[in-house]
């Protein structure tokens, strides 16, 4: 891990303590809670671990087994704990409903689900793949979130709300994306190979969205909520409805210039898009 | 609390416990579970505060302390109970599903997420902001229902199968209205702020539809299933399609007079929309 | 059960076996859990029975109660096995990133809420509904995936993914159906009675697609993802769009040859429908 | 199983029935617990399955596994249920605090851990050691009882209190007796082979008595309470003290006509025995 | 409750905190525990009642149900609190091992079963029998401690270490006792009716003393450890041996000034008895 | 720690590991079991870890943070595990009962115990006293051993059923020593200080025996089942009765040749004892 990096996460540490700290200062009735989850522990690695054991756990696949994969996992994969920290910071600065990094590290079921797959990806790329199917089932049962293990996702991205997604084998996610509840990124058929959509740096995909196949969407587009795409949607384009347009029409598509995915502007594109309002 | 609702209080309370008595008789298998929610208690907030505690609870939630809690906001907010009264009429009225007022009060999910919700509210009025979002999550992760704890909720809501509805901070709900599964109600951006949608009484909300900013959908509205809903619905019209159309057309919408979020009419407006049906 | 659908149990209970033993030997992190749900159970049944008992039980309803409930209907019900093994080969043979009958077993949340639905179903048919409701309950908390234990599953039955799926009382799914998630067969109204859609025989429902009212979907037919119907739609035509429309035109619709529920062909209507993208 | 134990069954069944729906009116607080190990199931062997499994389970040797284990056990093995009858009519002939046969098969781990061990017992002869002496270490734990899977367990014996009993590997204890708490049957070295007491029918031994080696405490013979055993004790003759004396003197001890592990007489002696008392 | 009492309760609970105050501090790893079972309660009471709940609970009662009952009696019983605050007192004051009442109300097992069997005793008197003998098994089980619900106890009880105590139906317990582990106060036959010890106040009763039938020991009478007692011992005098003389002899035995309950000396009769020692 | 440890450590995983397979092999029920102690581990201080963390956990002290807990102090403490590697070999050795080491690793009570007091005894060194003391009280609660976390234990300890053992905080116990259940080293008084027994290497001490106040059991003394013993015991000779007397005469007691805690010959005395049998 970079120095920079380093210090980035000792920051983070400090600042969720000073957090918990607070809360359970102030509310006695969840000190227990967040010393159990954060304030007893010496790194997030071992808090992040903690937290996921306990909640992905069953009455067969036992928290201390779980724990123990966990820890394994961020302790020896720096890269694992710099996209953590990538995608706390993404959900602090991107949604303002997040009061504070620890809320979204105890309670943000897209953090949760997006971190432990990032394990189970590093077990499949490992050949562990039983293992790693095993964690995407008990993420789909606990989070309603069912990401193969096989997909790579980048860093920064944050899934809000998150109940929902869906995301298959073969897809690829960029850096600092957002994604919504009950997005899918779905495939196309019984055939395996390459079949499901490659999403680019500063996407911003609205909730209950449906793209299936190996479509790409480019850099910094963005994909209205609803909508259904089954096509390629250029950088820097905003596709809507279903099937999904192109907003300003398919031969000259409307241009952005920021980066949904961080700007979250999910609505801006409805004075143009409202022409089709009857 | 007034003298009428105690009345309806008591009266709910009896007719739960006769029908929890006739199951456990026809049913051995289930005494047990009838007898812990609802037979051993003494009242029915009692009942509601043991059955949440068991539900959201986790290994680092304790449900004795989640017990403690409801049954600490149940007994001392009377609007707390009269809400709950008025939810369980709802879903016996209206869902044609619903056997019994046990059966809603033991196994609706949206029922349940939505009186956790109440006193997580409570809570979040209270200034107790970390406790609410804790509660938050546990009715996120248990019932796929993440309704955000400032969201003002009114009485007599029925949300039907619940799952996958989302709930942003600044939504208001008002009385009388059905929300299906799947309804967003969410924000536009990543700007605070006043920014979800304000739905007016009695309306319904079909599957799936989404319902984005600060918009306001009118006294007796109804969005249809499936719906992206970015701007304004009028009182008593229907908005269906994405994006979302007023049926009748935006100058001269076509109103209805009954109060859909009771009537739970979700299809009539079919023949008028199949117009755009090729 | 006839002799050939015991033979072939036997030969899919062997195949589970050998490839639990080749997981659990490659992998020791998993071997306690893959000896738990499968290697020391000595038939399918059992095996499945567990797993239900343990997946689904709740601290008010535990896990030997259900696995005796479950055990007893397996046992005593030979469709219910031939369905379960109908449902393993819908998966392995239509699902690409299903990798063996295992993980189908122990992973597939649509797999499992399926199995435990059709017992909820015999309950419900031998008018112990007060049970068969606390199981679909059970279901829909843990699974995210809503089944009225009166709606008729046929064989053979894929729900990919299965979070959100929501399906009513009267519905009627037919065999070979393959349903991605987040799909709703729901009803119109507040009235009881024959409300819900009926599904014929391989019938593809893409993944959000919305189907409300007593509507018939033909053998064949195929729904795309994100569609809303509410129309009936012929055997082997293709329904889109919301509101959902056919596929060639309502006068003389594209036929196609494949059964969709089978050949889980979701996009091929693209280029016909790309006619209606900008 | 004869007719006899048959009917004796049957009646003893109902009996504990009838015991538990009274308890369960009068009162509510205990009767989901009466309903989930009793009233629920369809007999006795069900009902004392579902307690151990309970009772014994461990996040590592779950419920379900070990209610199938004594489910199995107690269905097929008729010496089994007509022991565990004989045992509870022992307990409430012989223990006056033993109000009901219901108090006696829920509450007395005596009871429990006998009829466990006769289960273990059972591995042990079919050479299923491991299995057998995990048994006996859950038992141990939760009952602070520990008997030797192979140690041979007659009929109509009654565990008093029970905490502390130690019983070795090559003990054997016959029919009607009766053992306090705190009592040893214990070795005599590391030498293995035969090494442990020999308890004839109708033996009564005392609270915390030890007694070690393999020596014979004949028929219907009493051991005092606190007693220290190394030589064999002859029938109907009562042996107190530290070491043990016989009372009445090595060579013509005192014989009595009553059989003490039924008649519970445990201080009859001091008469004689207070002329050691200074 | 009387005044000095309430004032000794709440200094004795703001000692409490104070004390689970500085451990949290200085042990992270604890900070969870004492903030669940102490710092997150607003009075003694609730503290106990979480305490018992959450340690006797089991699969079939559940900690919600306990933790209710327990409050209750607690609230409702001023002579529950003013007992279970002599207890504190008394193993602060008489056991050096004791470094802090909050190690007393989270540790001491002896201290947790007798609170328990008052509210069980409590129950008794009500004629919830069936309820009060649950909780003497889970006692039992948990505990390894076995005092029957209509055992009388006093107050300013020290059941030290605890382990295999057992209390029969018609004992009587003075005030001010200490009771070592493994101390039977048992009966002596089948027969029901007035049948256990008679302690009197200030009584010490060294570790695995048995004590049978209905004797009388006086106050500040004392018995040594492995004493089996089948007599009166007079008040101020010590019993010991097995059976049990009296020091000094029965006709002139030797008295003491103290109160052994208080002092807690175990030994002093040493060289005294020592005459029998060869 | 030593090569030479360091080899028999490594040898003894070996050999336990092969043993839990050989088990696995033959016992399906029992697999899941073994591979989650046992054969998922990689060292015999994680599977100990695991083993203990599971065991000792409860509702308020979780399992992930006691294995936390002990997986530090077996890998940060080299004489922790040569310690629990000789009380394997003790119990293999000394008990004819034990059948292999998983046997005694997995289901002795008393060597669980064992280790788990080593922990709380190095917390308590390291002034984490109450952490130690939470420890000291699971496992009083769980094996119903009650050691005190200050007392002082040697290596190649086999507390044989261990039921009841009850270690005072001053005691001190050397090496090979061998201890039955129900054993007392207790203290004297309500002084604090230096107030309990001095248990020289290889001595054995019988069942329920009582040894109390700051005495001094010399080297290869033995003490009989059931004595209470108030006085130094020299080495070599061995101590009987209540009060326990010297084998032999106090003056000129008998002296045995061999180390009675590694021979675990009892009763070798008894003709020599016998004499004070009447």
């Amino acid at each position: 891990m970079e120095m920079a990096t380093q210090e980035e996460e000792a920051w983070l540490w400090t600042q969720i303590k000073a957090e918990a700290r607070r809360d359970a200062e102030s509310e006695p009735a969840l000190a227990s809670y967040l010393y159990s989850t954060i304030l007893s522990h010496s790194s997030l690695e071992r808090s992040l671990s903690f937290h996921l054991g306990n909640k992905l756990c069953s009455s067969t696949l036992l928290s201390t087994l779980l724990y123990d994969l966990f820890l394994n996992a961020f302790s020896s994969d720096d890269s694992l704990r710099s996209a953590a920290i990538a995608d706390l910071r993404a959900a602090k600065e991107r949604d303002p409903a997040c009061v504070s990094y620890s809320h979204c590290l105890l309670n943000y079921k897209g953090f949760l689900a997006c971190q432990a797959q990032r394990v189970a990806h590093k077990l499949w790329r490992e050949s562990r793949r039983a293992l790693a199917l095993a964690l995407q089932s008990r993420i789909a049962d606990v989070f309603a979130v069912d990401i193969h293990p096989a997909a790579k996702l980048g860093k920064g991205i944050l899934f809000d709300h998150a109940t929902g997604v869906v995301v298959g084998e073969t897809a690829v996610i960029g850096n600092n994306v957002s994604i919504l509840h009950h997005v899918t990124l779905g495939g196309t058929g019984k055939v395996g190979g390459d079949r499901h959509p490659k999403i680019g740096d500063g996407v911003l995909i609205g909730a209950g969205a449906t793209i299936l196949g190996n479509v790409k969407i480019g850099e910094g587009a963005k994909v209205g909520a609803g909508s259904v795409v089954l096509i390629d949607v250029p950088a820097r384009t905003t596709a809507v409805g279903n099937p999904a347009r192109l907003v300003g029409g398919k031969e000259r598509p409307s241009m952005h210039q920021d980066v949904p995915g961080e700007s979250m502007d999910h609505t801006s594109f409805i004075s143009e898009w409202s022409d089709y309002i009857i």
